[in-house]
């Protein structure tokens, strides 16, 4: 089952039209990205500790609703594709009161270690690759 | 020809990776095609005079390379589709150093009236119709 | 008792230095007043429907350590001044896991009506009103 | 004569009130602050070089007037404080169009040396004290 992140909008992530300005997306993505991997057991300072890290290469926004102070918005996330090179996170958020679709969004990602070179995670680090495989096993049996 | 925004990058757009961190893209397209309307001749204060906005209602960002503080980018915009209800921009973001590409993105927008309903603007503005129409026909004969 | 606003660090809100940019505190510190004010009872959407605004007339920040990714911080807030017109709200913020002050703060306010006019709200809103003042008394009772 | 920093203000650091978000100016005060020390010839570049970071230890600002998109402000900077351990900036925020004072800020700052300890410019760096103690003296000077 898909990992869910639910967050307030705060006043300072609006904008003069009177909603949360649509660069604060990318962020909202972020953090959910963030408490989604430490919920499959691998703490950031587990991350940082081996030196690896996970770099953004694309971002994919579709805006459908506005939301504004005093929503919540849950972000339901997906690993869609994973080889332990590269992959791809689905994010599907939700104003949590009226259930309608604010955005719907994907980022791609590798991994690249301590020289900020690209690694294959399956090669390097069975720990955090069998965690991601079996959340993306768990993806492709629901689909 | 396209027009280019030229922008030096803050140090508090960076982030602990001490590169400048991937959201603010997404500000820096913005900060780009408004630049990139008022140079046509349309003042901001013209279109929100009229009532009319431009939503954003996709972002599609590519990450190429990293840029950091010191550092000067150059964003590239052009018009690659526009029928009066739609268009979209492309922009390309280059390290004006090196002349590396940083990022390459593009943008999908309506336009809405007061009442934030989607127009199409060849009906209700010929002045702005005009203007952007010149932009893309431009842009279909150099491509 | 002062109220107490409980919040992890985001990684887009560090820096290059691999710490929380200074400016975040700022928008730390509203999250924490906005939490605040609705443990109070006082709903944001009850505010806006009156029509009033809680301005901030000054911000005063002293930052004693830092605090990074994956660290959670403590706000705990206290009404040292109100009079109806004007307020002041002092802000000591720790890391949950060292109990170090991070920053030391204080902001004061002014209350508006919808022509965003400063008015007083012991004569206009005797509800918000009642709410403050036995929040300040509280406050001068422990001090 | 004070330097003076000139910026447009951008959509995105409006907020739902249809003005500049206060927590904004902690960041045009940082991008001032850098502005002037590269205009008086210490590139950010030579400061990272040797190792020094000049963090904010305090931030004050007055909130006078709002601006709002479309509008361009200049920051006046003064060096009002400085013995080479720690100095005290002020920072006069004006709309360039009515003239009106939109904020009064000052920051202070201490200077640290690769190990994050802080240092005694005067007596590490002759180049970097030079100039700063020059724009202190014609401070004193012209107050």
């Amino acid at each position: 089952m898909s990992y869910t992140y639910t967050r307030k909008v705060n006043y300072y992530e609006t904008d003069m039209m009177g909603v949360v300005h649509h660069s604060n997306y990318v962020r909202y993505l972020e953090e959910a990205r963030c408490a989604w991997i430490e919920s499959m057991g691998i703490p950031m300072q587990y991350i940082e500790s081996k030196g690896y890290t996970i770099p953004v290469l694309e971002v994919n926004i579709k805006y459908k609703n506005h939301i504004t102070l005093g929503e919540t918005i849950a972000i339901g996330i997906n690993l869609i594709e994973y080889n332990g090179v590269r992959m791809t996170i689905s994010y599907d958020v939700k104003d949590v009161k009226t259930g309608k679709v604010v955005i719907e969004a994907s980022t791609k990602h590798c991994f690249t270690n301590k020289e900020l070179r690209p690694v294959n995670i399956k090669k390097c680090d069975e720990e955090i690759n069998t965690k991601f495989e079996s959340i993306y096993t768990e993806y492709t049996i629901n689909k």
